[in-house]
């Protein structure tokens, strides 16, 4: 029975693992996407979307057949809750790359991305391309090492996020719906980052709390 | 058993509407606090998210001892998880209105909202009460009969928000500063309605796989 139970939970969570891998490439196909103002790569982001919010769902409802059936005690029903509420911050993230993707369309042929803020976009998809990669390694090895890294990189994303919009703001450059658009892309970014640094933390603690 | 787990549960559900209620009072005080422009009231709001991160932090840990402690059915599982799904919407929504106080001191002595959009602004926050106040009643009646209505409310947040993005656009009136912190504001009020409405099309999901 605990045998069962153990392949069970770690078939979980590799799918969480997937899921979380899936995330990460939704984004990074958004973001070069959005720099190549290709509609035809923010269509298959969007498209994919829904296939990703399937497989959370899915995930969802192993994890609470999986409690039904095996009754689990305090420390593998924490471990299960935790996994579902991983799954939550991976469809968010999912969606907030499917809201870069989408703005793509909403100005096309229009650029979103100004060349001047290129670079700090170019970045922002980096590091949260870099966090999404974090947090699917948190998921599949359990480690929690990496916590003091994803803090920083969090920090890296407040931090490019502060220095865009100050950008828009000094500079005036920009016409009114591009500085929309890029409040609303550096914030699409900020909450995807924020997302991936709880999945990991949410690891760190439920490694902390077995020891 | 079945007599204690009952009583549990309802007060694990009256805890989650009291907090409903906090929730949206905290909306309601920060946007009255925008529109007065008053740093005293938004310094109540930002306050009184920390005690709301607090009740929903316990809120959790009680739901988690009660699956422990009662090993309960499939039922009551989907139960107890949907609540904990609540508890999290509910969280996200009290840091959204928290976000909305925030603004207010961040463009202190200025007003974050021009008179042209106040009457958007003012309906932004009247239909988010509304919302949040469905979510409540669904909650604590465990009835699901308000879910067209509260589609309406939210298709209207949504007519709002657009409203308000074609203004900033259209009329081009307001420096880029204004612009974004509208464009921000206008998000977090949606965002605050689509999480009100997840909660409530919960309670009509479980009333329905219920039947």
């Amino acid at each position: 029975m605990r045998e069962a139970f153990d392949a069970e939970l770690a078939g979980f969570n590799r799918q969480l693992a997937e899921l979380a891998q899936r995330t990460r490439d939704a984004m990074t196909r958004a973001t070069t996407a959005l720099l190549d103002v290709s509609l035809a790569g923010a269509a298959e982001v969007i498209g994919d979307d829904e296939e990703l919010a399937e497989v959370h769902h899915r995930i969802d409802q192993q994890a609470l057949a999986l409690i039904a059936r095996q009754q689990p005690v305090a420390g593998d029903l924490r471990t299960i809750i935790a996994g579902l509420r991983t799954s939550a911050d991976l469809r968010r993230m999912a969606t907030l790359a499917r809201h870069v993707a989408e703005l793509v369309g909403q100005r096309h042929p229009r650029p979103v991305v100004p060349s001047e803020v290129r670079p700090t976009i170019v970045e922002m998809g980096a590091v949260a391309a870099r966090l999404a990669a974090a947090a699917q390694e948190a998921i599949t090895t359990g480690n929690a090492d990496a916590a003091a890294a994803l803090e920083r990189a969090d920090d890296e994303m407040d931090t490019l996020l502060t220095s865009l919009y100050g950008t828009l703001v000094v500079e005036h450059r920009w016409d009114v719906e591009t500085a929309m658009d890029l409040t609303l892309l550096g914030r699409y970014y900020e909450r995807f980052a924020d997302h991936a640094v709880s999945v990991a933390k949410r690891v760190a603690f439920a490694v902390g709390s077995r020891k």
